[in-house]
Order: structure tokens, then sequence, then C-alpha cells
């Protein structure tokens, strides 16, 4: 049921809006929709604007904040967080280290399948947004740090790193593992995803580098094909302990 | 701490061994265990062979089920599980819906992820593989259904298809979801995915098929370079209620 | 050494110009060029615009056909049209039939290769503009024919073919073609790459279906990766008789 | 018509052999052919074994060459040997510089196209297998030259590369390169590629870097998909003058 707050996606018959349940009204293509009308109603029921038109009520779900979060800059693609989560075998006994933060889409995503969540933003200004958009996910197992990830002393399961990679920064992650434990670091550089393996290949028991061309098909009257766009995103570095 | 029948990771110098904590000895390259020195100890200790070899604990994790789990058939490669989970946004708020379970590591990477599973395999000497491989995992959440998925009548947030497709299990999938939920149907051949996009289509409100193509970059001394195998495993049709 | 009439590349500093020798003057964003200095110069030489400003020439080659000829929709990629000349292993023996001509750009290739070459376009606007660029390009082998390539009586070693293709293509490609020769056909959909396969399955001692993916390597100060954008542009079906 | 030492390709019903017309005999799966029963036929041309199979004559293009040329080593694959002749479009007024020349795969296509092919191989038991195979190919415009290709002193239209690069080689290549001309660097690792790119960019007009990935169609009574094997081969870099 939903509470005063939350956050809720409003699907018309060709749009959809990201909203919070509760004071204030809000305006769409279709007319004016009252706000707190949505408290105490759940996924799929629908209100009304006030020309009668209806919208319909879903949940978000990580996919929506991979949308509509805000974004303090380009955020890791859906596929490429699933390769994380999936390589390091990401569940929910897991704790889990995350820097940098960035819009916190990876920290909503792992949030919502491991114990807890600690990630890490250098810039201040960056955090505050990550902490809005985590808690508009309503996620209380992810802890946003502010400042460099190096100074984190905690033990984890997987650390995952988005972030200009330096050494110590797998040194660092080394050390903060579990043994049997997965660092898995994001690089969209080779020169970065060499820095990576080289110094990985001497302190873990396993270092496996991926890529992943991730295709559309498009399905038309036209016909059927690939799209013709198609996204390097970067290197997925996966190093157990 | 270990319990008594924990499925346990061994990791000597070279070789990793797969083992029940509890009754029994185990014979390594390296000399005898006594696996029930293994219960009460933790991941990172260590246990001696006969011949004072040292084996690592580690405590296994749904990678690890990827290697080492029985096998009933070729399972879902881990990136593509990786796809599903991401685009699905799958969390542990969800009840998941899961058809053909073959060796259920697609079942077990849920069932860590998800509050509930619910996995249907046809054959019955498959079935039993699959509830082995989930019990070794430790999972409580997987419950292992013997028969047809369409005889399904739950609600789910995510319906999960590893089968030979029918436009049939496209309408049943579309009816066991909640608004906002998601179907993922995994296909090898194009032919079966031109039959989930047709159908889905006129159901759902959001039908997109993702096609990854995943390499290895190796690094060895003579240069960097990607492997020579790369892997088409099959497409993924993500369909939105 | 430059005749009237032949087309030229005259490239500045920044600038890269494609022009006719001979009479007339040429406006540039250095100055004003006479284009009958041209005659008589060869690649390397220098002119300069009025201004003083110095341009080097180059003889253009079947690459700046691709970027400078006179569109009448979108050519093959050189990547593909290099896939045609590569599995057919056209050589400057081979007699060659092409369809449809489009903008000549493959006609082009395959004329400065090949000892002759017949292409067909069905539109007599187009036709006209295929046989400017052909003449631009200097080539005295390569004829256009307007209409249907199906009225083609000739005998080749090789046949391409880039238009909606139909059993009845493939068929009369078979009958045209000396034993050993090839048909390559360009298909951008999955349904015509479908048609060619099938139909000459029974006809062809051997048909393959290739599909490339090209990438370019980006490498600037921040770092080397692969562009973020890569072309599915189509299947070419390579049929040996 | 076949004269006497033309290399022939034979195809029965199932099986394909590669001979030289002329004095001798061949034995086949099918019963024994006469070799000097082919002199004076024509491709298409049927010839009998004593058994009374018969064997349908085929001219070897360079894809044939490319199958049953003795080989000294992996040779260049031809979507790789196409992308050359692509991105520099090399045609029959050019003269092309080779390195080094392997099994001579490369130079065999080459010289089916351009004016003049030399090609350099620095090891001599490797250069006579080259002449063999070009003489094979009946080629009389490739000149195989034994030793350094830093040697060389001519002019050339094309340099291709497909050797353990340097930067002298890079160098060289520009000074040997008509103005408007191409060098084509394939380069398996990543290291040599950069080698290429930087040393370059600073000497040619224009520098780009490609990366291909080929797959086949496969199409069976199961249904179509990639087929599961993909080639990393090398990065080509085609620099213009």
């Amino acid at each position: 049921m939903i509470e005063e707050n939350d956050r809720i996606l409003l699907c018309g018959r060709k749009r959809e809006y990201f909203v919070t349940a509760g004071e204030g009204r809000f305006s769409t293509d279709k007319g004016i929709l009252e706000l707190s009308e949505l408290v105490g109603k759940n996924a799929g029921d629908e209100i009304k604007t006030h020309l009668g038109d209806p919208f319909r009520i879903k949940i978000p779900r990580p996919t929506d904040f991979f949308s509509y979060a805000k974004r303090t800059g380009a955020p890791m693609l859906p596929k490429d967080i699933g390769l994380v989560i999936a390589y390091t075998g990401m569940n929910h006994k897991d704790r889990v280290l995350d820097a940098g933060t960035g819009s916190a889409i990876a920290a909503i995503y792992f949030g919502g399948i491991a114990e807890s969540v600690v990630t890490w933003e250098q810039r201040e200004e960056f955090a505050s947004v990550c902490r809005k958009n985590i808690n508009d996910a309503g996620l209380c197992n992810v802890e946003v740090k502010t400042g460099d990830v190096l100074e984190e002393k905690g033990v984890f399961d997987i650390v995952h790193h988005d972030l200009t990679i330096t050494p110590e920064h797998i040194v660092h992650a080394f050390e903060c593992l579990k043994p049997g434990g997965y660092l898995a670091a994001y690089t969209p550089f080779l020169e970065h995803t060499f820095t990576v393996i080289d110094t990985a290949e001497d302190l873990f028991t396993e270092v496996v580098c991926h890529e992943t061309i991730g295709r559309e098909l498009t399905r038309t009257k036209r016909g059927t094909r690939p799209s013709t766009r198609v996204c390097h995103s970067g290197y997925i570095t996966v190093c157990r302990k």
C-alpha cells in the first residue's frame, strides 16, 4: 500500500510520470492529478485527472530509477550492472562496497539485492543527489559516505569500483574483501583496464576481464534486424580473492 | 559458521574441490581431508590433509554453482542471467516465476536475490537434480514444481522463461504478472525470438529484445587482445506489463 | 598527368575539396582557385588561391567516391564492399554483374578491380546519377543498364545483389554464373536473408551467410577505447555455383 | 582453356581436389583421374575416373588459395583482406607494397587486383613457399623479395603490413607512399596497434583504426542463429598520406 512520500509511476496512454505520493498537484498533458489520492492505493489501481483521464499506478523498480533518477553524470548501463551482479554472484547475504556512487544507479540495484551497501562518493554535491535517489528508491540498507573510498575499513563480500582507478584501489579492495569475495572494476578505457589486470594478477586467485557488446533486435513492418546503434560502455574486470 | 551438510569450496595451491561438510573423507592430489573438521570453521580458515598440505575454506557463491552444480544440460550463461536481473530490476521484494529450471543455475541466482522463486521443470528426473542443487546452495525460498508451467496460478513480479517457447507461454506470463512487472524470455533461435516479440507486442506496454556478445580481454606477455572465442548464447526479450 | 574534366581532390590545411580540372573558378575558405591550373599537374603538386594559400593535389580513389560521389540513397559501406570482394575473390579476370546500382559506389569499387562490370538500376533518374559518378571515377569498363536485372542474359564470374531480393533473383543469378562463380547478396533485414539462404541452398554448392560488426578504436588523451558507435549494416550471403 | 601446369579444382559429389593439369594420375575416393585430360578443357567441363565417376572442373579463385595454398603460418582472414582492399580502395592502377608475405594469401588477393605487388618475406624458407603459391595462382605481377622490407626504395600507392610492427615500419611506409596513398597495418595485439596509431598520427593526414567482429548466421531445421564461434583476428589501422 502506497504511503506518503513514496515515489510512484503514473502511466497514461502515451506518457509516464514519476511523482511523489502526498500533498500537491501534478499537471499532465491530460489534466491535473491530486497526488494525495495516491496514498493508500496499490500497483495496478488508477487515479483520474480533473478531466477524467485515467492514470495507472506502478511501483517503481530499479529499472525506473535508471530512467528517472536525477543524474550527476552518465551512469553505468543496466547490462554492465547485470554483469557485475552475475559475475560476483551478488545475493542477499552480501555486504557490498561501492565507489564512486555517481547517480547511485548501481547502488540502488545493489541495495535491492544485497544485505547492505556502503557507497563512497568524493564530491559532496553529488553525494546529496545520491542520498535523494536512494531515499526515493525506499532503500534503508544503503549508506552513502562522502570522501575517499580508501578510508573505508570495513569487511565486504563484494567491492565494486566505477571511478578513475589506481593500483591503490585494487590493493585496498583486496584488503577489504573476505576470502572468496569479488572485486568488480568497471573501466571505460583500455589503459585503466590494464592497470586493473596488472595489479590484480599478483593479488587475486582469479582475474577475468569481460567486455560486452549489446544490441537490440528491432522488428518493424519493414523487417527484423539488429539496431544500428551499439554501445561500447566499458570493460569489467572481475577478480576473486 | 559452517554446519554439517553445508557445501564448501576447498582451495589448494592449484586445485579447488567442492565438498560437503560432515562425515567422511575426501582424497585430494595432496592427501586426505577429514570433512568433519570443516564443521564450526569459517570462510578463510584452513584445514590440512594427512600430509600436512593446507586447503583454504571458501563459502560457495552462485558463481560456484555455475561451475560445480550437477548439470542436466547447458545452463544459461552468467552474462545472460545478469541481463535478466538488470533489465527486470530483480530485487528482494520480488516473487519470481522461472521455467524451465534445467540445472537450476538461474533459479539459484534468482533465489539469492528475490523474496521467493517458483521454478517449473517438466522432466521429473531433471527436477530432482534441481532440488539437490538448490538444497546445496542453501536456499529455502526456491520451490521446484514438476510439470507444465502453464498450470501455475500465482501472481509474480517477474516471469523468466528458458524453454521452447510458444505464444501460450507469453499470454500466461502476462496473466501471472503484477502491473509494472516483467517477463524476460531467453531464446537461442531467431524464430522463437520472433514468436516472443510478436505475441508480446499486443499485450505488454514495452517490449525490447537484447542480444549481447561477450568477450574476454586476454593479457599475456605477447600482448593484449580480445579472446578469439565469443559466444552467441541467445536473445533476451524483456516485456513490461 | 591531370587532364581536362578529371575529378581532383584539393587538400588545404583543414579542408578538402572535390573539383573538376578545367575551365572555371572555385571558391574556398582561403580564397579563389583557377581550376585550369590543375591540367598538366600531378598528384602531390600544389596550386595556390589568389591569396597565396596552397592546396595539394590528390587523385581521387574509390574511397573518395564513397565520401564525395552524389548519392541516391544510403550506399553499401566499404567494409561490406570489402567482404564481397574478399569472399568472392574478385579480380581482374572477372566479369561482374551488379544490381541495383544505387549511387554506384559498389560498382566503382568493382570497376577498379574486375575486367568489366554490368550494373542494373531500375530507376532512370538514379541511373543517370550512376553514370555521372562512374564517369567521374574515370572507369570505362562499367556499363549501367536501366531496367530489371532479370532481363540480363550475360555470363558472369560474380553476381552481386543489393536490392529487395526475391527467389527469382537467386535463380537468375545461378543461371548467369559460370561454374565456380559466386553470388554475393547483401540484405539488411533477416527476412530477406532467410529468402536468400533458403533459395540458394537448393541450387548452389556452398552457401555461407556473414555478418560483420565494425568498430573503430579511438585513442585520445583520455585513453583508448572502442568507439561507442557500431553499425549493423546487413548480412552478406555468399553462394558458390 | 586449361594449359599444362595450371592449378585446377576438381569437384565430385562430396569432395573437392586441388590438382595440377598435365602429366600424372590422381587417386580420389571414386577412382583414378588422368591429369593430362584436363589440358584443353574449360571451367564447367567434366572428366571421369577410371570407374566412370565424373568430376567437374573449376578454375581456382583467390578464395580457393585461402583454402588450398600451402601455409607457413596463420594467414590473414579474407574478411580482413577485404577490409584492407576496401579501406584503401585498391584497384588496377595501384602499385602495392606488402610485408610480411607469410603464405602469400594477401599477396595473391592483391595481385589479382592491383597493377603490381612487391611483397617482402624475411625468412628464405617461407619465401620459397610464397613463390610457389603465387606461381600456382598464375600471377605474373607479384614479386617476392627476401629480406627486410625497410630496404625497399620504390614508390607505391598502398603499403600493407602484416608483421611485428615498429615505428620504423610506419615512417618507412610514409616515405614509400605517393600523396593520397594508404598504409594499412594489421596488428593482432593492442600494444602494436597503439604503436601504429601513435606513430602514424604525427605523419599521416588521416588515421582510423578498425576492428571487425565477423559471425556466420547458421540456419538449420532447429532454427536460425549466429554461430557461436566468432573470431577476433586483429586491428587494421588505415593511414592516408
